[in-house]
């Protein structure tokens, strides 16, 4: 395998999603399994999810949520109490029917989320005001039936977290949604370098059970947008489908009012369509195992073990700046010194996964004591002193962090629209992008435009920034002015 | 539900089974489920298992290990390839018979574990000696249908890591299987103060599927034995079922040699039948979240404010006595300034949860300028200067972790006999223990010891800790000298 020069991977001008599955499957980041739908996540795939996880928990855990673990299988009748979350979620169930032998009294739904079974527990553990917030996370895999699937993006099986809480009152049920969904804008942007938009779910868009859903929105490279993460204000509908009340200080009974959010591996698609090329995985550094790889040019010079030495003491005075310095994690730095490779082979290889930085250092470079260093995102390359390369290096990672948001945030910024007729985001449509516009928040609009075009409202955008576009504008599509108007991104979407 | 006085925890001597189940709810360690069989682990009971994850994670990682994550599903025709491991496993699956709302033309078990779709996949990805050795782990939860359930030790799911391994020659994979239980060994020891005995499953008892099964088996303080991880080394066995083979360097095609081994949250459970008392859970400090805890006595004192600041002081003072100390791992302090309940009251609770270290701080004790500081394992009391706390309460932790392991291991030690009579043997059994004598391993006298006894060989034991049976002495049960006979350690078992 390892001897197999590795394929052509197809340009992104010449077909996008091709593109996308050859650098999942030529980065070895995951694999189509046998089973209809469900991927495999091969090591290089799962430790970025690591990477994600870690960082992830560390930001839910300091807003005071803890993690627990709920069971895989939802007995039927749960999924049932709640009218709009069975018809939301049963078409794509995967249900149980025998185990052990026998055929099951009530079938098993394996949870395509987990708001009835918790809810179930909920409502035992919840009975004084004393016993709120209730702050809960939890780390699964979670199976909804899709038709049409996608590795990372959309696969029958899926790893997420989802968090459930459980509050007093209505307006702290509404700030937990909303401060989680800021929890998800940061780590997007500054551990994913992926820039999103914050906004508000249109009714129809809206989870399957809440009063209201926000989500987070990012454009990718084919200028189509992804969801990347979502967060429910459920109000008190689960509450009141499983009972789940305390006892408040006024002596009432009352239902709890909750939120429920989450993100999954999809993360990890969506990353890979905002930054890579071409030539393979670009990796922001916060997410890489190994950050630096140093491929020694050995060929059949006498001088071998005195580059071999160099390149690992470079590499130690690299991980020994980046101990030194102002990064907030630490780095991995590799020596490559398989020998029945050729360095181009290797600088394919690097670039292919992604390694952020790659030093390339010779003989003659020795003598010169300087070495190249090549930038994964740039290409950038530049000849260095020894001396000089592990301060270098460190900054570096927290320039190519740093520049691939820039660089993603121009993009998006460069193909989103404001529009105000209807004519105009037709003839724009084709080309992508989000296209930002008045709307009058009747479902008849938001069907048209789905009819007409395949553009989705993604979001009520939260926040200031598409202010050109006035809410007291006419609708894009109706022209009305008479109902309350708002602003709507719209944009084909994964 | 704060406000409940806790429940009365039955006494070991009383009812073994009772006092684990009373320890486990009223720690909320766990809880049952709606789901028969299926447990909820709430968050006091999973930060225990995440510590054992990141901990366990480390050291299997240090062996060149890299985690993926492969389907919940398996095809059920893939169960059926390895005849032996259907046989085992078939009772016991859950099975998804419809899905998306339609009937499934091939029903899909729910992982019982994973080395047939894991083999699946190996076999596509394995194609050359330069491939292996393929080392891949994976954390996630896996169904087994039970009759009789128990928290933690034995639930219809549970969470694990499951190991599998690919390798050139047989003696490769033995190397693999046997350095895979020394991890277990060491993991048990340092971590869950649990001391394990390592030995080789009987015929009748290993992996179904497996060519020889390894495991690490523990005596709770019933003197019960309980199975707490195992190694299978799987020969060829799935490979050949699979067709997982490579081309190796003499130019011929090989089916690889396999290992697998896991532990799973049954750990949790073994770690409190090992060490926790009638109070409730005693915590090796390695496990715990909160390591020492600050009970700042106010009642009405003019002092309140005084106290408290003392108590922070201390917290903080006790967390950098820990970073500057050798202990290898971030410690929690928490001050427990709830004012609405009394200092009786909390330390009643922290006794419950296994907080290892309580101080006490009151006025008097701040103007003497000393507080009281408590062991949670050994109860021990002690009057100390504040000044000389902070580094008494780390050298306190250490001792702890120490001490749990050493008293685990002198009980278990008084515990385990030497028998060469089978009457010797059915005499002493009922009082418990395990019992080491010689076996003519014959499935026969295994049998027959079960029956009589249900008693059932745990493992022959690895080592010479066992000496004074020796090989040589006619088996225990039938007093035969024939047939090779080995030291087998016979015990009552979870």
């Amino acid at each position: 395998m390892f001897d197999r020069m590795a394929e052509k991977i197809t340009p992104r001008t010449q077909d996008f999603s091709e593109w996308y599955q050859d650098v999942v499957l030529q980065a070895k980041l995951a694999d189509y399994s046998p089973v209809k739908g469900c991927m495999v996540i091969r090591p290089n795939g799962y430790a970025i999810w690591e990477r994600i996880q870690s960082n992830l928990d560390r930001r839910i855990k300091k807003t005071g949520v803890r993690n627990a673990y709920f069971p895989l299988f939802i007995p039927e009748s749960f999924l049932k109490k709640e009218a709009d979350h069975v018809e939301g979620f049963a078409p794509q169930c995967a249900v149980v029917t025998y185990a052990g032998s026998k055929d099951l009294e009530e079938k098993l739904v394996v949870r395509p989320t987990s708001e009835t079974i918790i809810n179930s527990m909920f409502a035992r553990w919840v009975q004084s005001y004393r016993d709120l917030p209730l702050l809960i996370n939890q780390w699964a895999n979670v199976v909804r039936w899709e038709m049409r699937t996608r590795l990372f993006l959309r696969t029958t099986e899926f790893l997420w977290q989802e968090g459930h809480t459980c509050h007093a009152t209505p307006e702290e049920a509404e700030q937990e949604t909303r401060q989680m969904l800021q929890v998800y804008v940061d780590f997007a942007e500054e551990i994913l370098a992926m820039p999103v938009v914050p906004g508000l779910k249109s009714e129809s868009e809206k989870f399957a059970g809440a009063l209201r859903t926000y989500s987070i929105e990012a454009m990718m490279q084919d200028k189509k947008a992804l969801q990347a993460g979502t967060s429910h204000n459920l109000a008190s509908n689960f509450a009141k489908a499983f009972g789940t009340q305390f006892l408040d200080s006024d002596g009432k009974q009352k239902f709890v009012h909750q939120t429920s959010w989450g993100v999954s591996t999809r993360l990890i698609g969506g990353m890979i369509m905002t930054h890579s090329d071409d030539k393979g995985l670009v990796l922001p550094p916060r997410l890489a195992t190994t950050h630096v790889v140093i491929v020694p040019i050995l060929g059949n010079s006498p001088m071998k073990p005195q580059v071999l030495e160099a390149a690992d003491k470079l590499a130690q005075a690299i991980r020994d700046a980046a101990g030194k310095s102002a990064l907030p994690y630490e780095i991995g730095v590799d020596v490559d010194r398989d020998e029945t490779k050729q360095p181009g082979w290797k600088f394919h290889e690097h670039e292919l996964v992604g390694t952020p930085l790659r030093v390339e250092i010779g003989p003659r470079d020795l003598e010169k004591g300087q070495a190249v260093l090549t930038r994964r995102d740039t290409g950038a390359k530049e000849f260095i002193a020894i001396g000089q390369l592990p301060e270098k290096a460190v900054t570096l990672l927290a320039e190519i962090q740093a520049g691939l948001l820039e660089k993603a945030r121009a993009f998006r910024d460069a193909n989103t629209f404001t529009v105000r007729s209807y004519d105009e985001f037709k003839s724009k449509i084709d080309s992508g992008g989000f296209f930002v516009a008045p709307w009058c928040q009747d479902k008849a609009c938001e069907g048209r435009v789905k009819e007409d075009t395949k553009a989705t409202i993604r979001c009520l955008p939260l926040g200031s920034d598409f202010t050109p576009i006035a809410e007291t504008e006419p609708c894009m599509v109706c022209g009305r002015s008479e109902s309350n108007r708002v602003r709507a991104i719209f944009a084909r979407a994964y």
